[in-house]
């Protein structure tokens, strides 16, 4: 039952399985380090990084079900997810505390590059242009605190 | 006390007041429904519906209020809600659950149309847009929700 | 799959369907008051009249459903609404403070000696009644503290 | 310490002895139903029947305490659960959805016929008489509920 | 502004002024027995007489506002109080537990047997009528627990 | 089973009997005035009054369970209330708005003064004093939000 | 669809069917002695009763989905339950204070051998095991607090 | 730690600064006017400039939080507040309620006005845009609800 | 970073540390009456010693932080609450639920007692001061409530 | 700092890694059948999936902490998790609902076999074995309700 | 409206006043410090100074309100504050977590040491003095939490 | 009233005190080290603490409940406290943050290799069993979380 007034969802919707993969990678990392960090600041990180990873879980489902308005079928198989996101990996084992906020600090860095340029790619669905703008703000400002720990 | 900083309401209170009516009308058909549905899938629309129902409420609320914000004054009255609705009425008696989700779609499929454009003729004030840009996310959140049952 | 132990619901759903559609009306005066209602009480007036409101929400699915407890099915389609409500329309535009409760009282009026007469009306059904009795408890109560005001 | 203000327990007591059974047979039905029930339609069911007992526990409480407020002694032993009960026995094992529902149907059928006649009988205590019209409104919208699903 | 649908309040507003300043008058008989009750169930009948108080504010409220709702004025000044209300005093200084429920009881038995008698007074007006039956059943309900603990 | 620690009740017993029977009186006058005001301000006026007598509730608690705590037993029968409470009555019947604030002013301008007095006659009991100095601060508030709408 | 990963459900079905109905016994004799409960102890005891009552529920409802997690159908039929249940009959009518803690203690003792004995019995289905352990703690917990009172 | 993908913050920061002391400054006019507000309409103001105090401090956190995100320090200190805001100051001592609403709807016009230009201001940033216009949004509902009150 | 400000802690630090002792032990008492009480009165003091028993904990918390806010360091070692409490141990093994109600209050007695003389010693120190009156208060309540049973 | 309470953490950690690699996994599914199921279950199933989902993430959880408790650090590295996890992928694109019960239970019987294999591999460790057992129930509960739906 | 029970306010609000805008002083050293922290101690003092901020808040309007009991007018105007308030500025721009505790501890010496003195100051008013002391406590608890962490 | 089911509650009494004393050890400890810790992980460590004390709080009362379900008595006076717990002390005032985990990790040591035992000492009571293991299983956890510091 195809309708006249939504767009065409072949672009938009390549823009957010790309957003949606990130997010779930960045959600994986944020858990591993949730447990594997050490360290004097373990506690202090420990529970940011999971208030974190739940940020992920929000966004992870506001994208997709935007995908699923537009038509689309978002998909996060491992072999999939292995092979579109952009998230390069973090340490196997013990992650010192020191060395957790600059980590992910830089696996930031690049998704909101990429989400950033992303406002732009899909400005002329304005509904999805929204939800683009919201994971921004929230990815920019977990920056924010992770980047305060390494001043 | 007219104040200068305020766009003209004029034509900005038009479309909030197209938007309202519409949202009212939907609420009663989703109710309406919400009450008439019959077929093994009753309880699951029934449900379905009246989160469908809360939804317009809230969405009443911000765009009449947003009309306020700008001066106007919004008109719910019975003989201008059928005058100015634009959606089309659905059949009296009993649904079969297997219409139901047909039904609206129809019916979302215009307001949505129209709520797409108003999006581009309220972009002089972007306080005003981003209150349509909310509704539309959410009218074509809650179409995936019902076309998907038509799979 | 028809029951001897359910009433005829002709004659009940006629009355059921009547206060339905009053109770409709009545929360449209309710939320157009809400919204246009200005002068030195407009905070008070704006959220009792929103209590007024969700009250009438809480009645009609009451009310709705009895009705399809009986059988029947109710209908709330715009059209049908402007032809059996009976609640006199109010003026559009702003609306003084000193003027809605006025307003509300007087449409209270016809809908509580309406609603008093169903009382009786439909006494062969009491758990009919039962419903009907604590509407026409709430409207008093509501006309109560309007009325208060204009004293 | 009887005091002459309470009505002679007798016939009321017996009243509300058969009304409590009837809703603890009811509710061992919606709980037998709940674990039991197969088919697509599982989920709905399971949810909508763990609902209906959560309701017949209320009731059979609110029903108790009336007893015993007139002087009486309610009695759900086994064996006189049994003997007194009213309500059909379901089939033992799997059900399978689409008869579930047809299955309540008919045993709400026999108890909301009792419960209405059960009205008239003890209009002398309003008291009394207000509890039983409270569980034949919840009874008969149960019923309308499940129903709607064999339309 | 009066309405020719409400009844004369003359003779309910009576009835309702009785039945509030007997709550009222409850309503001290269970706070004085809350603080002043000794013996070893001290801390049973402690918690269950704040209980009971809390009804009876519950139901002041109720009775008052209906009888504001029929355009009465309910009186609860000291005096008018002391004038009006049928609760025979409680012994004044410690409470000992044996007696407290026999206390209360007989202070129940004179209330009950006057709102039994005002349930017929007050039939003409069913929304009055129903707050009546609620009140009585609650109080019903309160001696029950109360005889049982002189058993 | 006295204890040598505590200070002789009687002299406290009296001043917080004397505090009760004052904060019960206002608290009638709290809940009339609830039911019985009239005029534009109703609303406002029956929220802050009902808010205004929870607050006599709990200090009354306070203050009769400090009593307790002291050995002493609380009495509220209406007798000795009427006796011994120190508000002058407020008129009967429909209470205007614009009068009440005023009313209460009045009648809480005396209590507040014994109650400062009673903070020194109290000194010697730290505990007591303590009570005392909260309704004091409590009593005082609400004549500042009282007072301020005379202004 | 069998799955060979499941032990052949027979035997313990058959255990938690017998747990299942002796849970559902001990309910109904819990919800009895809280209506019919009298004496001195009536309240802490008619709360207590209703405490364990909903413990029972809970317990049946993991009891029974454990039942059906490997293929069983639980059956709580009046027959069925009057036959295979082993708890013995409480007495009819009025219970004194004194007799409900050791007619309770007399059923748990009961329930609780059978229980144990089940611990061993179902051994090699931990996931079952576990349940039963769960109820064998949860049923010794409520025979301490019900023992302490006839010490 | 700069990074290439977020504006330079310099223009931006300066935004989002003089959004934030305006904030400040007009939460000290509603905590001020909370306080100091007398006459008839105390109540209503007294409350209404509390939730207005509570949205300042919301937004403060949300546009001083941005600033961070974009790598600049907020600066509250109280003479960076004197000479950076933008609001004039309202008269010490009290404030009729008649005034009030009219010094606030003069207050915020100058902020709305500034907000309305920031947000073109800003348009190359989106997720600062999108705050911007959150906070026009929510100052233009306030204003509206004040206004309303001149009318 | 001694300052001038703070009162010379040496023997305030030493009255709040043996009122922490003194908590902690009554807090060991009361759960050790939790446990072992038996008799009729078993669940009303299971509760009231759970709830007696929480009171002591949020006090020692406030006393303990009051010392660390004085500069002192809080001692709970088991040999130092052995070496500086001063209440009696309570007898071992089952307490028959006569004697529980005694033997609380007479510890309770030993520290009121010295409670009272404390808030003499600690008067300097307001704000110390101002903490042990909220305890004694607390103490004084909870003796009455158990010595209530003892009448 | 080692400690020989511990067991050598090694094949206990290889366990709960497989153990947390294979709930990652499922969670996966579970969510991309919650985006991309249709058909008229479409609402229950996008239902259960979710609640399915929220399971499998507390379940990570355990499993993980258990991992680090007894000294190892989980990975869920996308290149490990694609490796390790043995649950076989979905198809891409939209999912039927009357398939989707099926898909996931031949996913869950392979889980539910190793884990049911692991409790006994981990029986040395009392603390992991209940967890893996805890898992095992769930799992097995979320089978029989998927499994009931195929029936 | 005066009345002779409450003491001249002059000198007592002067000191209410000087309370007040040191504790909104205080409030913006919070909130600026919660944004512009930075180290590896952030979010840890990003969360306290949190709290802080807003027991603050909460002691403003305790401060504020008991002024307005006596009749005075609160002022906390830009300029007013600025030049009343007792609180050094902090540094502008970001601020090492390693200095955070030491600045504000130093700006507490100062609001502490004037509030304890105030204390003997108004004595004469106890209503007054209890939340003089209140907030003293606070401070000084406050104080402890941070200095400790410069220990 | 002895009977045969339960098992010989010598030897399982006496692991049950032994774990009940420790538990209450740990309790202190952590209390203390709560109130005493200085440095620059003050805040976390202060929070941590109290969550561990809480912890031992529930079980505490999960561990001595089951002993008096087996008929014991347990003991926590001060001079058994002492005698019979193992733990060793810690250092009299101010606590180093640095130390505090590596102190708390000591004596979890102890306690969890006595609890280990005890599983295997304890296994013919399932019941009590399932209570070691969970104790176990928390204090494993909280070693984790303190020894994560360390690394």
């Amino acid at each position: 039952m195809p309708t006249k007034t939504t767009p065409a969802p072949t672009a938009l919707a390549a823009e957010l399985q790309q957003q949606l993969v990130d997010l779930v990678a960045l959600g994986l990392v944020a858990k591993q380090a949730h447990w594997n960090v050490v360290g004097p600041q373990f506690r202090a990180l420990h529970l940011q990084l999971d208030e974190i990873a739940a940020e992920y879980l929000t966004w992870q489902d506001e994208v997709a079900e935007r995908a699923t308005a537009l038509g689309a079928f978002p998909d996060v198989r491992p072999a999939v997810l292995l092979e579109q996101q952009s998230v390069k990996p973090i340490p196997a084992g013990r992650l010192k505390d020191a060395d957790v906020a600059r980590l992910l600090v830089e696996r930031l860095d690049g998704v909101i590059a990429a989400t950033r340029t992303r406002v732009d790619v899909v400005a002329d669905d304005p509904a999805t242009q929204d939800i683009v703008i919201q994971v921004l703000q929230g990815l920019e400002k977990q920056r924010w605190m992770l980047r305060a720990q390494l001043a």
